[in-house]
């Protein structure tokens, strides 16, 4: 009896514990995809509204990690209305959670013109003192870069 | 006086949350540090020992996200005893943290023979049910790659 209540419990937490998971992985998911659906219209407003004041940050085009929500709002604005990504899928988007920090991560693949690209994406969320989930870390990478 | 007492409150917290931050910091860097240390002598067991089940794993060699340790650890294999690592530096580590999950970022120089490699690295660390921290998630990249 004992062993069964025991068991009952554990199931009761695991399930709790996994809708509490597959909710947080929803809701991180829609929040990157709703950013990035803008982003791919040139509107970088939409991943700088979620970006937490201690993002820090990496891409392929700068030198070394870029730290804070003034500098990458900065670096982010000789976008702004510039880009134009006509297909982009988000590949199999995985979220690891606990109760109030998130890591996102994905492939993606993007059409702008005539340009193909593939990327590797890691997103970390953290949870903000009024409940809402924000970026503190972004790492875009290109998947298999050619080096000259 | 209760304004005083407030104050004061808050300051204690803040300091026992950047105390125990800083310790949490303090110890993901040397874990990452020993691990790395292994690695550069050939030795891929420093990292394996300390990912969690759950990895997932992007380097810019590999066509998309690797998942699980079974195939990161077999992924790896090919590299055992065949790394001589010469001069590492980890540049500006940083570890944004909660209290069951941390973020370490850092840019990396190594000198391999000839060759001088630059990286970008983001791990994300869990604690586990013992209590020690695993790495759940790691992110290698280039720093600006040149394209074909």
């Amino acid at each position: 009896m004992k062993t069964l209540l025991f068991i009952s419990i554990v199931m009761i937490t695991h399930t709790a514990y996994s809708q509490e998971n597959m909710e947080i992985s929803k809701e991180i998911i829609t929040l990157e995809k709703t950013a990035l659906e803008r982003w791919n219209r040139g509107d970088i407003m939409g991943y700088i509204n979620i970006y937490a004041e201690d993002i820090v940050y990496f891409d392929p085009m700068i030198d070394k990690r870029m730290d804070g929500l003034n500098k990458l709002s900065e670096y982010y604005k000789q976008w702004e209305g510039k880009i134009h990504i006509t297909e982009c899928e988000m590949i199999d988007p995985k979220v690891q959670a606990v109760d109030n920090m998130a890591v996102l991560t994905f492939n993606l693949r993007s059409v702008e013109g005539m340009h193909v690209y593939n990327w590797n994406c890691t997103e970390v969320y953290r949870k903000d003192e009024g409940n809402s989930w924000k970026i503190i870390q972004t790492h875009w990478s290109y998947v298999k870069p050619s080096l000259k």
